[in-house]
């Protein structure tokens, strides 16, 4: 365990604060607030968003805190988070895609209330999960932050502390008055009872975070007025540090690494051939039994990814189209991949990937998909060499939370030689009805098949996993890969539990 | 009830098509296909969306259909659609909503298969509902189609029949072939035993679109080149049709009308002070009502929405603030509505609204909101007169679709004098901390006070409803104002059902 260094310590419990008098405060707060709407403007410049994550006891000011930021900033530029745990319907959905599908764009602030901690601490604190329990989920939350720091986020977590005393007086003061009772709601955790419990679970969430290298940075929550100064002060010391710096530091630091020797794993696909009438029968033989699949997918609610990449022209279409002869379109949805747009390049890249995963029981078809990163991106140099790097380990988390719930995943390499797609380019050239299927760019990319042959072994070689593998196919042949395609998706989905 | 005009005349049932020869199919399937794919390339620089819908019997080839267009045309601008009923969870959810969040962006193609037609047609055939029932709902469906027709989208409805001989023998030469007899879906409808009912629920939709002006176009699905040909021509001549016509045409056979004259409602606002004692205890007890009042509204699983709008420096933001101290923000969204951003303006100006109605026991607060389009829209030109003045009727609906599934909508109208104005944006022209809150387009709109308090006044009148009321809040002082936003809130919800 590496000693933690000087940056990353913290004081628990956090030494107590001093309640400023009013006018004191008043002149602080001024100052403060002066700063921050300087530096939320130079944020919205900057090519990295914000997460201010709240957690701690409840009556130690997170809402309230929340509301303050909301009236002192600029609030288009800010979103308030918050999770109702009745939100996550079905156990098949993943634990952090919701908190994916959230993120915020570059240049904006997301506070986060009632995050991705809470279902866990409740669950700990109510001895629902165990100790391991706990520090597992604390490790995978873990990887998730380092994943948006690795792209770039400014992570700022605060945890509003009360020791027990504090709590029990400041919710028997709003218990007293009639008009402010309401305040304390009925919840499980931060209340007296599971005080010691709640405080329990907190320690090695406290510990680990600061083992992990993104420590919580605990703040006594006893006053109001102290703590509104020591939290915004807080903001405005990280926004200033992390807008000083160069854009790439944070970024660089991971993803290094010496590239081994990829193995050569395209150069092995076969490329047989199908008669057509060994076609028509083994095509319709699988898709009868992918239909099978496919109500018994929806009847366990279990979500089914189909990922496509491969070769332009390799026949990824009329592949997907042969599936989609076999499926309910109302369970359904195809992504055909492309450029991302605007509002999506301002967001991490997987972004636009986790608000179209399928709800539980259907699918998604994607034509092109998150592999982008390191296939395009890195031989384009579209993303900075740590960046796609680093692309692989986040792949492998995604995909593994996706599966890890239920969930099934297949990816297809549809695989043709630099022969083929030659010929295929030619009569797509002379074809009027399919001219428009060929672009300059693919002539560009055709040139740069070595480089995309390398990266697309060192994909098939670092994201392959048991429950998330490759299949490679052989595509010269169309109906060859229109029937092996489907018939390995059975294969796997028979094997499958 | 009008005469059916010449170009909305259908003949019903369809007339038989020929199949035609194998060679003869290709060479004109070309033809169309290349027709097609310019039109698309037109179509992609047009300031329409278009909607192909398909209704009618199993087994017509409507999935066929949807998979060839995919085939023929660059499949990045085409969406298909479709929709499991189950996904509609709860009643709280309007039938329509899901397909306004679904619309296309213009210049692009959605093709919708089992779409907003089909749960009623299914619980008509069904016997669940009554001939009047059916109407009132077709009736619906018209007013929705309507709505998107003037916002200019090309809408194009195909109804693939089958007669019952001819459903019979394709579902049982689909039953002969194991291999093939999946196809055949365990479904309700378009099955033989339902023929009869399916076909008495059918008419009064092909009768009743006829008289909306909106008609189906019936096509005879028994043969798969017959059909098509048939289908892919009608879409190139409706498109051809649309592509060719001035662009307004659509839009503007709408909204015409007089302008009456319109009560000064805004004039009658009061502006009575609160002092701060008795604000404290009003503002607590009335956050207290409304604290339970939201958990009332969850256990129900009733949506809540709240629109905010009022002059530049009137208070919304303060006055939602003190909503959100009594609120948890587990259970609520707040949308700062700004100028609509580039994906927004390239679909009709309700959408982005829909894709933010909150889920069943939810809350959003919209801090301004559609009444933008008979605002600010209506006052700087930025809307035609044509497509302002539909906005009532067309707001109207959508209010109504979202009350009537039982959720709640209150709306207000935040009044302060123009006095009040200047001094604000003068306290906040000199106050550092609120400097940027001011910019040069709320002097200009001050400037315009009279034309943006006749747009208002026209708005209170034309979209106040029962269930969707408007509440004029007086906020000169705005200790009164933040106090009478939430006790309204309150009342109103005390006295709903």
């Amino acid at each position: 365990m590496p000693e933690p260094e000087e940056c990353t310590r913290v004081d628990w419990p956090p030494p107590p604060l001093k309640e400023p008098d009013k006018r004191s405060y008043k002149r602080r707060a001024g100052e403060l607030r002066a700063r921050l709407l300087e530096l939320q403007r130079r944020l919205r410049e900057a090519d990295f968003p914000v997460l201010l994550v709240f957690g701690g006891v409840d009556g130690a000011g997170k809402h309230e805190l929340a509301n303050l930021l909301t009236e002192w900033l600029d609030p288009r530029d800010i979103r308030t988070l918050a999770y109702l745990q009745q939100r996550q319907l079905s156990p098949r959905e993943p634990p952090l895609l919701p908190h994916w599908r959230d993120l915020p764009a570059r240049g904006k602030l997301a506070i986060v209330l009632s995050g991705w901690y809470t279902p866990g601490l409740l669950a700990r604190a109510r001895g629902e999960i165990d100790a391991e329990q706990w520090a597992q989920r604390l490790a995978a939350i873990a990887e998730f932050e380092r994943d948006l720091v690795a792209d770039g986020a400014l992570l700022l977590k605060v945890w509003m502390h009360l020791d027990a005393k504090a709590q029990r007086e400041r919710l028997r003061s709003l218990l007293a008055d009639p008009a402010q009772a309401w305040q304390v709601q009925p919840r499980d955790w931060g209340h007296l009872h599971l005080y010691e419990e709640f405080m329990a679970a907190t320690e090695p969430l406290i510990a680990q975070s600061r083992e992990a290298g993104l420590p919580w940075q605990p703040i006594d929550g006893r006053h109001p007025r102290a703590r509104s100064l020591a939290v915004t002060e807080a903001l405005a010391d990280a926004l200033e540090a992390r807008l000083a710096a160069a854009p790439t530091t944070t970024a660089a630091k991971r993803g290094r690494g010496r590239q081994a020797a990829v193995p050569d794993r395209l150069a092995e696909v076969a490329q047989p051939a199908l008669d057509k009438g060994e076609y028509r029968e083994r095509l319709h033989a699988a898709q009868a039994a992918l239909h099978r699949h496919s109500q018994r997918l929806r009847l366990q609610q279990r979500g089914l990814v189909l990922v496509f990449e491969g070769w332009d022209a390799g026949g990824k279409g009329g592949a997907i189209r042969r599936m989609l002869q076999a499926l309910d379109a109302r369970m359904l949805r195809v992504h055909r991949i492309g450029a991302p747009d605007a509002r999506e390049r301002a967001h991490h890249y997987l972004w636009r990937f986790a608000t179209r995963m399928p709800a539980p029981g259907h699918i998604a078809i994607f034509d092109r998909s998150w592999y982008g990163r390191v296939l395009v991106e890195r031989v384009e140099g579209l993303a900075p060499p740590a960046r796609w790097q680093a692309a692989y380990a986040e792949i492998n988390r995604f995909e593994q939370a996706w599966t890890a719930a239920g969930n099934r995943l297949l990816k297809f390499w549809l695989h043709i030689t630099p022969d083929e797609q030659l010929a295929r380019f030619e009569a797509r050239r002379e074809d009027p009805l399919k001219r428009w299927k060929l672009t300059d760019e693919d002539w560009r990319n055709r040139q740069r098949w070595e480089d995309y042959a390398l990266a697309a072994n060192t994909m098939l070689q670092r994201c392959h996993a048991p429950q998330a593998p490759w299949v490679l196919v052989g595509a010269n042949n169309k109906r060859h890969a229109r029937v092996t395609v489907i018939e390995s998706l059975n294969t796997m989905l028979d094997n499958a539990d």
